[in-house]
């Protein structure tokens, strides 16, 4: 049976107000806030004043508070708080992605050492219950693969270049007043988040650990015109999608690029600030999910279903790191790309496995053809400065990747897309 | 941690066939199959001989058996072989929907007294974890809807008679022919098979137990050409959905029509045999889920998973059912509707409560308005024996819903759509 939680929150920011109102008023689950942790002490704040403190160890050290709930944004902080009240055998809820991807080995050891819960499905993908689906109903079967749009600012932007043929910038501008991107928008737009999202599912759906720094990172940054026109008139819409692959010799593939997207693939669809993800299993077949991916609100609901959770003594179980031979991620696979380029400069520095399409105009050029993904990450910098745009090639994902699986029986070479 | 279980299983058909290729081939689990207890004697089989019996007991009575998987067509026998095991305190699984939708008071009380698990995600749109989404994502969330694609057997011939133009006719048998519909279809087609889903979903989202001969469910046997050119003209797609829709006053209506269903709805490309569900909650907002809703490794991969569930001591809380005041199940509504007709004997029968619209041309009359659930639940038989076509019209349902609202305060009477 479910047992009254008494809660130390840190940070009353957007989901934290979101998760305050949804707890104010569902009806089927009541836990009590004991105190929330504030940082600044001159904002105005409209809950009571006995509830706040500045002082976090107010909260560590209660012994009455069995469950702390981080969600503040800076992920140093973060960590030193999630940190100790696991050390304290307080079981924990947090958003944070980028404390979870950056910690994630540390926080799992501790999570176990004091065996004590630490929940997070509202770091991934907002409302959609993907850690939990990985989790508890994937959790005997063999992935293949997990895609999707993890990053609803990114997608929104992308969805009025497209929809309202808006410039990258104009797009830009219209989702900060919208209020779906912040004044600093890097974090979406460089691909972290999405990044940050898909190393937490990583860890879920193939039981790998990996540090954000292995992972390569391209963002919308430098989407150009050109870039959405071809896009365009190929029928295609340009997503950005991490995608997590498992290749043979049990080796996973995990980055996040721009994809182009035809219209039978279930991300066509998921528009605006939406999140979608693919799951396909060995027996199962092709999952699709759909859902808010961000929101005071919808976020709201997923650290209460958390908390909830907690309260009937839920706890990851981690089982795809529980394997006998867990995968190994890669980046040693081949990428299908289209890449739009300045000068033939570029081209000798990014070396191409393969072209099979060049074009060459007085003001654009592109190439589309196969690289090896280490040539992407070794060359990211020079890629964003010179505003150079790379899109994977949606349709070869599969088609091309099951191809060069039978290449790589000859290269003995991993081969990717 | 987990445990290695030996199963009894009942039934070795498609699904039956599938959970063992799965289990067989599942990396992630592992259990035993002690015994397959079959019915045919007469039929050639591929599994070894020491594995099989046709004596229901030599399984009911094994003590060494904890898990019973039941996959048999009969619901009748299944009750008395689950109820058996209940009472005999072993775990259930099953994919029996007519099963559970029957006896779904008597299981959830054999459950409960016999402190045992009785897990059935297969019994529901296949390969999507509805009832576990359901339970332990959104247990704590007060739901306002849920509806969805919930047969892949109709919607199969519904996409084949709009991508394709082909008749009812034509399309069921093209259904047959590809193993998508049985030689019988009645259960599908006459939307009994997506009712009985739609009643263990109401239990797990709303908490109600209701029972079949309560909920209306019209099929598409009545579908003639001009129902599907008229849907096409106005760009809609038509599909079997069942509506679980709470209203105010705690009030929750379940029924199953066919709907016709514009491009912005998630459900317009569920297409061909796959399932579709879309969860409305008062904070995540809109959650979409698509997947295979049959096959015979999607539905065994389900049914693994709740036997891997088990190994993990998993139990449904019917944390909905708990609730203080959980919803009443109403058909007093009144919903927004399409209804081909013969005559105007027709239309006297059928008593419409506001007509909208009104077309009469020599071998085609149809109305748009609304009409009491109730209106149609009494003339059920005779619509279905005069070939009357009735869908519900989809863009109205949350529109009109709302309006429909604020006139219930006035006429203090609960109306839909």
């Amino acid at each position: 049976m479910s047992k009254k939680l008494k809660i130390g929150l840190f940070g009353f920011g957007c989901v934290g107000q979101g998760l305050y109102h949804v707890l104010n008023n569902s009806t089927g689950f009541k836990a009590d806030i004991v105190k929330i942790g504030l940082k600044d002490k001159t904002k105005q704040r409209t809950i009571a004043k006995e509830l706040i403190t500045f002082d976090k160890w107010e909260i560590l050290n209660n012994p009455e508070i069995d469950v702390v709930v981080e969600l503040i944004d800076d992920a140093e902080e973060a960590f030193l708080i999630v940190s100790e009240a696991l050390k304290k055998g307080k079981h924990v809820v947090t958003a944070n992605k980028k404390l979870l991807a950056t910690y994630l080995d540390e926080l799992y050891r501790l999570q176990k050492e004091n065996n004590v819960s630490l929940l997070y499905e509202a770091s991934a993908c907002g409302s959609i219950p993907i850690i939990r689906t990985l989790e508890e109903y994937f959790d005997n079967e063999e992935l293949e693969k997990v895609s999707g749009i993890f990053n609803g600012t990114t997608n929104y932007i992308l969805t009025k270049t497209i929809s309202e043929k808006l410039s990258y910038a104009d797009a830009l501008k219209q989702a900060q007043e919208m209020g779906f991107a912040e004044s600093d928008p890097s974090n979406d737009v460089e691909g972290f988040d999405a990044k940050f999202k898909a190393i937490i599912i990583a860890l879920h759906a193939f039981g790998l650990i990996i540090k954000p720094d292995e992972v390569l990172n391209i963002g919308i940054t430098t989407l150009h015109d050109k870039d959405i026109k071809y896009a365009s008139e190929k029928g295609y819409k340009i997503k950005l999608t991490p995608v997590i692959h498992r290749l043979e010799k049990n080796k996973v593939s995990v980055f996040v690029a721009p994809r182009f997207i035809k219209e039978n693939n279930h991300l066509y669809n998921v528009d605006n600030e939406f999140n979608g993800v693919i799951i396909e299993g060995k027996f199962s077949g092709e999952q699709f999910l759909q859902g808010r991916g961000a929101g005071s609100y919808p976020t709201g609901a997923a650290v209460l279903s958390d908390i909830s959770a907690l309260s009937h003594g839920y706890k990851y179980e981690f089982k795809k790191s529980a394997q006998k031979c867990p995968p190994e991620f890669t980046n040693d696979v081949l990428v299908h790309v289209y890449l739009r380029y300045n000068s033939l400069t570029d081209l000798k520095r990014i070396e191409f496995d393969e072209i099979n399409e060049k074009y060459t105009g007085n003001d654009y050029r592109y190439v589309v053809g196969k690289i090896k993904l280490k040539q992407l990450i070794k060359n990211r910098a020079y890629i964003l400065e010179n505003k150079i745009f790379i899109s994977l090639v949606e349709e070869s994902v599969s088609l091309i990747f099951n191809k060069a699986i039978k290449e790589i029986s000859k290269k003995n070479k991993l081969v990717y897309n």
